[in-house]
């Protein structure tokens, strides 16, 4: 049987962004490999599961993420019954765990079956009017500033050469530092796209040339989950 | 008031990729900027909307996707009302039209509220079990023999330097011709996921290195949608 992505929602109400047929199909699920199994089972509750929450299966991922993926959380599937993989919100294997647990499912010959659900990249993307035709996900940047700079760098080379567009996070604690750092360094024509809270009641996503926000001041964003694009 | 960016299905049916919440915010909204109003409308009215669509208010995009946005289209925002942006399928702004609409919303302060739905894009890349830590979306890669190898290279470069993995689709009866190109000139370790028909019945995802590929045949991709992810 096969395993299937379930994405879960970010900080907002199931309905909003969670589709009736992937609560169905997780409710038709008995093992799951999860980030955490409370938050989990927590969930599976939330989302209206009329069975027994005692008789599922939770593996729990390694916090690390690392190589070792016990054989045990994948036989389900070899042994005829499909599998759930969750993340603690939004889509399992972007920014997120998850991607060891597919590849070896796919290295198994096991189908893998991706559900829809919010994430928070692709979410950003579309409400920052940047382009969309070709993008970058960087991850992190840099903490160290003379690295940071030079990544900011690059990165404006290649939106000015490519009209490429990147997106990238934080730490929540350094956004605003690392708001003055892009503010100060890049070029007054780019575009920033500051995506905080997205999906919440207090979702923020607005998008101004450097030139614009220098001058409006960007909002206090310290430890609000954000995402940033940078672009043209 | 807000434009509200609205996913529609890719190749599935409604319940199965669109939350309840989405259809409801879809239903509340009279003016619409979309790719074809035909094929809107047939979805609106298909999405279980009771009131006369004939009351509905269609833009219709520039397929060129220029910069002219007629001023006419962001106005009822300005005068009061919500507005939705949609594209033919997926997520409008990603690798679709949309994102000048989107651009042109921010410049005029209207509030944009991104909805979730399917995005082939981050399907594809769950589900491909490859590194989603950082990626890129490349589009469309060149035509012309030459140019596509250089480009191949590059990706192979950045691939086994950074880990990172790169994401781009192809016109659909050229699909055969590029993984024959991709067999025949990367590093057997580096690995390929095929994803076809995303969402829809005939959905196929497998991830190999290129060296299995070789070995087990490609299946026939031709004229069907089709997805391509590289990496390690």
């Amino acid at each position: 049987m096969a395993l299937f992505i379930i994405p879960t929602p970010i900080s907002e109400n199931i309905k909003k962004t969670i589709p009736e047929e992937v609560i169905k199909r997780m409710h038709s699920i008995k093992y799951f490999i999860v980030e955490r199994a409370r938050t989990a089972r927590r969930y599976i509750k939330a989302s209206g599961y009329q069975s027994k929450i005692e008789d599922l299966v939770f593996f729990e991922l390694d916090k690390r993420d690392t190589q070792n993926i016990p054989d045990e959380y994948l036989k389900p599937a070899l042994d005829g019954y499909d599998i759930g993989l969750m993340s603690e919100a939004g889509m399992p294997g972007i920014a997120d765990p998850g991607a060891l647990v597919v590849s070896k499912a796919h290295e198994l010959g096991i189908e893998v079956k991706p559900l829809t659900g919010p994430s928070s990249i692709s979410l950003a993307l579309a409400a920052s009017g940047l382009n969309g035709q070709n993008f970058t996900f960087d991850g992190y940047l840099p903490v160290k500033t003379p690295e940071l700079k030079k990544k900011l760098q690059f990165i404006e080379k290649d939106i000015l050469s490519r009209k490429t567009t990147h997106i990238f996070i934080e730490t929540p604690y350094r956004n605003n530092r690392i708001i003055e750092t892009i503010l100060n360094s890049l070029n007054g024509k780019i575009k920033l796209c500051i995506a905080s809270e997205i999906t919440g009641e207090n979702e923020f996503i607005q998008t101004k040339t450097i030139y614009q926000w220098k001058k409006t001041k960007a909002p206090d964003l310290h430890k609000k989950t954000c995402i940033f694009l940078l672009g043209k």
